[in-house]
């Protein structure tokens, strides 16, 4: 059976027509299906009336535990709340979650070395057997950047690693779509030109396109971990702008495709 | 089947040391069981540092879209998921939800009469299939005092209403036992005496102590909807302190029982 798990980041939670016009598309697309979202910038923005200061270190947040009270608070409540308050009025029966949540993903507290990351987690098991026992009851599991630990503790986690762990895991029972929403249309085989949309990625087609330059810094260890997952069991991940999910998911017709 | 529903207030969770020993000991009643959380005076205290000011009339709070996204943060993320992380380390197999995820408690909007109470909801339905389907896969649901409209809103809903709501829904399938837990030891005979708890509470005792005016004030409509629920369906009502939950649900020997 076909499972479409899809990911959006902050730039879809940050912008509210896009977000509508996104759910829309993603009601559409056949059960069974998974959405994991990131966090945006409102954790940012509240922490800040909270009189927490946000640190980043390599994009990442630094989460001590008041910082992942407000992540928990907008993560897990304001933000995956509202898009499943939203999905329901689509007639898609959402059910929002952490990886606390019926223990479907449990984490480790990231060991500390050069730097403290504080509350944030590295995925170590994903209960696969209990998510799809959510979609055979007509579920659409709706995750929040958010795992735990065997010690009561909530753990900020990494949206894009969650999506690849879930789909991973869930490639032992399903043939699974992995969908990366993102800024772009897709992986372009010339950064300057936002329409020059690579229609179908293989690897050695990536080799080429890498030793040309045309992909280069941030796509790398996106397109690195995308053939990850490619290579543990995940039949197709599929990279699109937020805009055209359902052509690139249904049709095939945006976005670009990556296959072994 | 038994099912224990269980409801906490902000007393509770206000009080991380009386949380602790109260999650121990749900934790140890048998399975199935649900819990149905209050909200605590974290949320006040948050809208207070956001420049939100509450307004409460008659002791609700009224919810403008400001306060609901505090109330969504709080009540759904922030409180939920602590729960939920420390019963995972307790070995309950907690799933934290709103009535939005699996649409299991759908509310009106509170119409506006003299007082507009804002994104409040009244309960107009609980998937009690739905609910039970959790219950078969092992999971332990708890609810945030939080449901959901038809038109993609979330609304802030009472928790006192929202458990017996939900102890109605699942009585046409379970023998349920309703607990609330409170401040006090029970139903007191003389509200002067802490330890003056009445054991079992029948409709006629209940007239005469109401008489006798040694139950008054805010404790009438509380067990005036205990009783309600007991002739919709519900087999049991305990009443007791949160410290003694497990003598009250497993051995009966603390609080009030409540039987038609």
């Amino acid at each position: 059976m076909k499972l479409t798990v899809v990911k959006i980041g902050g730039n879809v939670i940050d912008n509210p027509t896009l977000c509508s016009q996104f759910l829309a598309d993603f009601a559409q697309i056949p059960q069974p299906k998974i959405l994991i979202h990131g966090g945006g910038k409102i954790a940012t923005q509240i922490a800040e009336k909270l009189g927490i200061e946000t640190v980043m270190v390599e994009g990442r947040r630094i989460t001590d535990k008041a910082m992942l009270d407000v992540v928990t608070m907008v993560y897990g409540g304001l933000v995956n709340k509202s898009l499943v308050a939203q999905l329901q009025a689509l007639q898609t029966n959402a059910i929002g979650l952490t990886g606390a949540d019926g223990g479907v993903i449990r984490s480790q507290k990231r060991p500390v070395k050069e730097i403290d990351y504080g509350f944030v987690g590295d995925i170590e098991k994903v209960d696969a057997q209990q998510i799809a026992g959510m979609l055979v009851q007509g579920l659409t599991p709706v995750f929040a950047p958010l795992t735990f630990d065997w010690e009561g503790n909530m753990l900020n986690t990494n949206a894009d690693t969650q999506a690849q762990s879930v789909a991973t895991a869930m490639a032992t029972a399903f043939t699974v779509n992995l969908v990366y929403c993102f800024e772009k249309k897709g992986v372009l085989a010339n950064p300057d030109d936002d329409d020059s949309v690579i229609a179908e990625l293989k690897p050695d087609l990536y080799a080429t396109y890498k030793a040309s330059g045309a992909i280069n810094k941030g796509m790398i260890p996106k397109l690195d971990n995308a053939f990850k997952a490619l290579q543990e069991g995940v039949a197709q991940v599929t990279i699109c702008h937020a805009k055209e999910v359902l052509a690139a998911v249904k049709d095939g017709t945006a976005g670009t495709t990556l296959l072994l």
